[in-house]
């Protein structure tokens, strides 16, 4: 009887994997490094090779799993198992991936987009407390997310839903986003979202900040560094966080308004500022939702960390057996 | 072996049936008035009455049908297939329906809010084609609709799923809504929404508009009013109808944006603008989403009119036959 499952975390610097139960208690993990030498051409193969070994020590044959699943950046091709235009691979063209690792270890194989599989992790044993009803929002270097709605992960007609980074928060004076619209969340709550905000902010703040003085000092100033000195009393880091919590509420409210999701829940670098983010955009969401939702819907800090690429990916492989 | 079904489209003035094929296609229809006397405690028994003669008028008995289908205004539970504060029907408290209708007719019953069901029936034969991702607008006396994502109708943790008319589209310095929020889509862009943005702008509007001198006047004046006047020319409706666009725009594109559907699909009274209303709503959905929705998601106008509840109704009891 199958009784484990396998998750694989595909990144640009690690390939992390993860042994987990049906239940998605983590039994082992381990990670090997990406090479992405010669058009990425080596990583499936690494894969494989990495996989044997362990199944080999720890005296597991195909039989003992369910599936692999897998959580890759790129254009994921969900039945064909490929991916295309994974960049940060040097997988320009169409890659081979599922064909292969089936063929090699003999084990069902499923992948989806790792913004998507996070949100799966997130919602099984993270925060979401495995509600069908999750969403997951990613705030690092680019604000990406996932879907669960009646406990399917929604993927839209062309695969691009769940894409919360291009929600307009800004119709009529918006950054410019790198996907060719103004005023995406992804250009005022990504990490460097937030410093265009504090740039934007500081050329009429009067006052005395420290942070507001690197600004116009011209030295690097993070994400980070803007979220350390609000909590410390700066008050244009203050007003910063204020707008930056102003645009995430309403893009959450936007969101809870027409899905009613029990839960969602913020991840991705920019979340560890944790409870003084995550209270200051339910102010803002609070603000602009109806009443049932306001009383339903609740915002949430992302709980996996690290780990929660493997889950995720793992998650997905479960679903494999009810198919 | 199951044949047929029948949709129940529950409103305040008309109780609408019809006897439909598993394919969709409407083969008898008929409409009783909607008896709302002593806290509408009629309207059950005269469905049971109009529905046993009708199938005995046809020769028809229970064994022809897959289930009974109905949308009903109100809170509606699903699975106790009751409905609670349906004030238009003087429904203030729980009302029995289901088990009453099974209980009398002997065939499953399924019961769901009104701009839901509506949603289904566009989905299935009307402007939705079928496909498993579209949305639902109904533009009338208020805002409504229904999201079908992964071909699953999304109701949310606490059924509240589908409430497009509360999206805040102006979170700024926008209209109060009845929900108690600001800004909220149907503050702008139902019917009564329509005369509010004129309303706006004709404060501040300069040059000769019928329109804007019936408005000024305290005359009557409807969103029809507004969008026959843009049509012919009146560049004061044309403003206000730009506007409206504007929010429309907005809100489809954000849906778009995280549930890439095949269709957006704008119903309801002021739906009946057409093409005039469509092609302006497109204009700013494809300012404000991003490429790949661009391509992929459509705006369409409803196709079923005034038969998209009985067969949204139908729709929802062939998924009787799947469970």
């Amino acid at each position: 009887m199958s009784q484990k499952l396998i998750g694989i975390d595909l990144g640009g610097t690690t390939i992390k994997f993860g042994i987990l139960t049906l239940e998605g208690e983590v039994q082992e993990k381990w990670a090997i490094e990406t090479n992405i030498l010669e058009d990425g051409k080596h990583i499936v193969p690494d894969i494989v090779a990495s996989l044997k070994h362990r199944l080999e020590l720890y005296g597991l044959s195909k039989d003992d799993f369910v599936g692999i699943g897998m959580g890759s950046p790129g254009a994921v091709d969900r039945e064909k198992k490929t991916v295309t235009g994974a960049f940060n691979l040097n997988w320009k063209d169409t890659q081979e991936v599922g064909s292969i690792i089936e063929q090699e270890l003999g084990i069902p194989f499923a992948i989806d987009n790792d913004a998507n599989v996070a949100a799966l992790g997130e919602r099984w044993v993270g925060a979401g407390d495995n509600n069908p009803d999750v969403i997951f929002v990613t705030l690092g270097t680019g604000v990406g997310g996932g879907i669960v709605a009646d406990g399917n992960l929604i993927h839209g007609v062309a695969g691009a839903g769940g894409e919360i980074g291009h929600m307009i928060v800004e119709p009529e004076n918006g950054f410019a986003c790198t996907c060719g619209s103004y005023g995406c969340l992804e250009t005022v709550a990504s990490a460097t979202g937030v410093v265009k905000v504090a740039r934007l902010l500081a050329e009429t703040y009067e006052g005395d900040s420290a942070i507001k003085a690197a600004i116009d000092n011209g030295e690097a100033v993070t994400s980070k560094d803007v979220f350390v000195a609000a909590e410390a009393g700066d008050s244009f880091a203050d007003s910063v966080v204020e707008k930056v919590s102003f645009y995430l509420g309403l893009a959450t409210a936007n969101m809870a308004n027409i899905l009613n999701p029990d839960s969602i829940v913020i991840g991705g670098g920019v979340s560890a500022a944790g409870e003084f983010l995550r209270s200051r955009i339910e102010k803002f969401f609070l603000k602009f939702t109806f009443p049932q939702v306001k009383i339903s819907t609740k915002i949430k800090i992302a709980e996996l960390g690290n780990d929660a690429g493997i889950i995720g990916a793992a998650s997905l492989a479960s679903q494999i057996e009810s198919k």
